[in-house]
């Protein structure tokens, strides 16, 4: 079992834009490990260009930013490879793929850190922040999940928002929430 | 509602020696708020000397081990303040008390930052490390919480370890498990 780090992905489409993706990556060794799905932006991306950047962000807005269709976050040059990555980041990690197996829905792409650099000091552990990152999991996995299950953990989860959330927390947990709610009306419709 | 970061603070003893202890820390504007139980070693340290260190680390082990006897981490010099902090945080940040209101439970104590520090670069979250921490707090507060609910929020946040967890977390939450399952084992017994 690997060590995930929950972290926001950034690649170069190709028109020269940024893609930003929330993605879970795996540490193996030295390396990480990107497991994109497909088919996928990040997976066309790290294809053509065999590079991507790993930014890690205490503003869980992006997160749920990137799914409720809010992806335009600031974005800045990397140092040495030639990509984006996210400027409110408290750290990034440049990356090149060193090695690829093909799989039929999350080929696996290994990677080397070509560079990695600190722009601001973590603060802690939030438990709302926490919450929002699970939250967005969820969020994405919506079609697959019951919904007495989706509901009874959203409960538990609130509990850490309600005790410990600033106002970008409060913000992401509405953006997600309001999707899980349009998700279960939309449901309701569909068997009516 | 205050944003709370859950980190490691670190007090000097009158011996000179270090008090380690995971608490729930209060952004309030540019302030910070420590609010220790009455007693804590915390509490007596912060009255005497009126400084304190807020320690950011991703080993969660530092949590756990607070919690269940093993606070032997290694720490070192702060800048600023006369005070130590954790060797291996990723980030710290060094408290001067400016304002103390007593209270029969939880005073408060208002703190100014005459220092801050980054030692590492944060890797992103991690959903094992953040069931860690909510394993801690429901380990702090076994006496008052129902069994059954201790047991379904264990696991519930046992899924994030399972597919996430790295040695450290893995380690951590043994320890704390461990801790659970003989609280449980002396309640039974006591009702015997």
């Amino acid at each position: 079992m690997p060590f995930i780090r929950e972290c926001i992905v950034t690649t170069v489409k190709e028109n020269g834009g940024v893609h930003i993706a929330p993605m879970g990556i795996h540490e193996e060794g030295e390396n990480l490990v990107i497991l994109p799905f497909k088919p996928s932006n990040t997976l066309d991306n790290l294809e053509r260009q065999g590079t991507a950047t790993l930014n890690y962000t205490d503003d869980v807005r992006v997160y749920a930013g990137c799914l409720t269709g809010r992806s335009d976050w600031p974005t800045c040059h990397t140092q040495v490879i030639p990509g984006m990555r996210l400027e409110n980041c408290l750290a990034h990690t440049e990356l090149e793929v060193t090695a690829r197996v093909d799989g039929p829905v999350r080929p696996r792409y290994t990677c080397k850190i070509l560079h990695e650099a600190t722009h601001a000091p973590f603060h802690g552990y939030n438990r709302a922040q926490s919450a929002v990152i699970e939250l967005a999991i969820l969020v994405s996995r919506l079609h697959m999940l019951p919904q007495a299950r989706v509901h009874q953990e959203i409960s538990y989860l609130r509990i850490g928002v309600d005790k410990t959330a600033g106002p970008r927390e409060l913000e992401a947990w509405d953006w997600l929430m309001t999707k899980v709610d349009s998700y279960q009306t939309s449901k309701k419709e569909s068997r009516q």
